[in-house]
């Protein structure tokens, strides 16, 4: 089944926020063989939410809309649904309820706004919103539906998986499968990859599709199919699976779509490891990155952020002459800073970063974005200067990746 | 002038990898008064593309879109502009010239595939992408513009600032001004501060617009007017923007919209100190947002991430007999932490963050969301134990900001 989702708010028109929910939703309705159709934007806008609801129903039988429910003045969707699908406004008290008890758990007061939250249209069905004031609103007219969410991304994630999707399910009947698989891939451009795989495209089902997701260091490779045969959708997919296996043998990094800080993990669990890290450039966000992972406590013990040439010396170990011969970014600082915070945090496994994020700092020997990195396991070291394109986050992203992609690939081969 | 946005991407639907182009391009061109007037997403399939591009030009004479534009099959988007738009696919000498370029700075090799990125349709003006192999398209029919970027956002990022901003400039002449106020308010509930300002908002004229950013411990409040007469568009803004600095006086800790790191920021290098972070829970994510604003060298000298409690005891001091009585997560650890880390580092400033990020390890007295946060400033210490809701992300990511701001009130107040 095929679904549309609007997303409502003027700051998403302005690009003050970033719309996730669409994503969380899409994400979250695949597996059970929904399509997400399209996707609208649109501003805070009566006219622009009822034409959007008119072209959703011409297209699918479901539509979604998160945002526009907030008590404020500029959030106009519940008076525009209202609009649409007729009736008056009238006082809920399961919803008052519910607003108390949320006002309540969040130490808040109630006020005149938050208790207008309590007037929904006589036309929708209300799903209480446990986790925030605004209700959740489901409408039907001609046998389609549309429900109404919150904007608040972790409101819409916990209502839509505890309570939206449940009644979908009931609601509309699915007799498709969809199945994905992803592969984390490295070594490969993305036009080199589909090079190597030329032959393996032409020879997949028409029912079944490839696609490329490059991402900085890695490229992710999924296989979509849908069929009403789920056993041979299976079986085909697992024969594909293997094809791919074959042809990229070490070059698959991962058979689930995972973060490379989760593909990590999993290895230094594996092989009982524990890592910390010593950043300069990178300024924690691969501590951040590996600390992101559930129950990475296991194996990370911990990291320093070393901004700081005294911090370099100080606690890492970094010495004046290698600072005053090389710089601090040089393979010989960055690798002492690795043996300093495996050393004084006891790990066996390191990661270290020195480098210029920009925008300013460069020099013409050194420009803005060259990098080195060190990646060490044991007696096992090694390090590289990388040269990465692009803004300071870029920079910093494209580092951290590199460095935690280093030590994984040091740790297969070994 | 209003402009339509088309995100084309098969992994944008199933929520694989979520749109950031259509904000960027969003936050470029309101300073030049146009507006984004819907953002529509859709996938690889050239029937939704010709159907969303009519739509676009049915109702603005600007459409801009992004994706699909990659060297591989599952990338569709200039066979289905050509179609569109018409005439045949022609090899252009420069396109390739420009390719073999990005090819050679990339230290990759030239193939089959990348090669294929020089045929573009005979109908559209080129714009050669300096930093992709992707060529941008112009194209025109009956006075509207369609421009055809790639996905890849640090493309579109520098070739729309660099080169399709100041041609569509040149091509459309803008009468109109816009102009945003943003205001970073704290110590008020989103229907708090809109009672507050109740009168306030009924004394806006007409064509100014208030509206409400809710984010995780701050409230981004937002003015936006536009009008032909700048003058007056401009007084009015100024007018309201002193209005509101009298109404909520301290609550506002910034008339910029930036982030809480780059306000905390501008504190300590106005006030001449330093700072270093001790960082449990948030797992490096406090020094990650600090060194995210460039120039943070400046003030910041490192971090110590302390994950395991031998960390915690043998580089930051915390003492057994604490953590015996206490527990890590408690007010008497989280101090030691920020004790030790400014003393290790010697800044002035300091954060520590002690918690249970979930979704292991709670427990009845300390459930997954308690955390310890400690900020100090030479000898005024100030903790504080929080319960935060939602996911292990949602977490960090609270605790993150909710330590940045305690250290931004702490430092206002002194």
């Amino acid at each position: 089944m095929d679904i549309s989702i609007i997303v409502i708010g003027d700051e998403l028109l302005i690009g003050q926020v970033i719309d996730t929910n669409s994503g969380w939703i899409a994400r979250h309705i695949n597996p059970i063989g929904w399509n997400v159709k399209s996707i609208k934007v649109i501003g805070d806008n009566e006219a622009e939410i009822i034409k959007a609801i008119d072209e959703g129903f011409a297209q699918t039988d479901l539509v979604l809309t998160t945002g526009g429910l907030g008590p404020t003045k500029d959030d106009i969707t519940k008076e525009a649904m209202r609009k649409y699908f007729g009736g008056e406004m009238i006082f809920n008290s399961d919803v008052e309820k519910n607003v108390l008890e949320v006002v309540k758990k969040r130490h808040l007061k109630i006020n005149d706004l938050t208790a207008a939250q309590a007037y929904v249209p006589s036309s929708c069905q209300v799903i209480q919103n446990r986790v925030g004031t605004a209700p959740i609103m489901w409408f039907e007219r001609n046998n389609k539906v549309l429900v109404a969410m919150p904007g608040v991304p972790f409101e819409t994630e916990q209502m839509m998986a505890q309570e939206v999707l449940p009644r979908l399910l009931k609601h509309f009947c699915s007799d498709e499968y969809i199945e994905h698989r992803t592969f984390i891939v490295i070594d490969y451009s993305e036009s080199a990859l589909a090079i190597k795989l030329e032959q393996f495209e032409n020879d997949i089902p028409d029912y079944i599709h490839l696609a490329y997701l490059p991402r900085p260091g890695i490229i992710r490779l999924r296989l979509t199919g849908r069929s009403t045969d789920q056993k041979k959708l299976l079986a085909d997919m697992d024969f594909l699976s293997n094809r791919l296996d074959e042809i990229l043998n070490k070059s698959i990094i991962s058979f689930e779509d995972k973060p490379v800080a989760a593909i990590l993990g999993d290895i230094l669990r594996t092989k009982k490891l524990t890592i910390s890290t010593a950043e300069s450039c990178t300024g924690g966000n691969i501590a951040h990155e590996i600390t992101s992972i559930a129950g990475s406590s296991d194996y990370f013990m911990g990291s320093v952020v070393s901004y700081s040439n005294d911090v370099k010396q100080s606690v890492l170990g970094v010495t004046s002459l290698a600072l005053e011969s090389d710089g601090a970014v040089s393979r010989i600082v960055v690798e002492q800073m690795c043996n300093g915070v495996t050393s004084l945090l006891g790990t066996q496994c390191g990661i270290s970063t020195s480098g210029i994020a920009g925008p300013g700092g460069g020099s013409v020997e050194k420009p803005v974005g060259t990098v080195w990195i060190c990646a060490k396991c044991g007696d096992n070291i090694v390090s590289e200067r990388y040269h990465f394109p692009g803004t300071r986050d870029r920079v910093i992203d494209r580092a951290t990746m590199t460095g935690m992609l280093m030590l994984v690939k040091l740790l297969r081969a070994s």
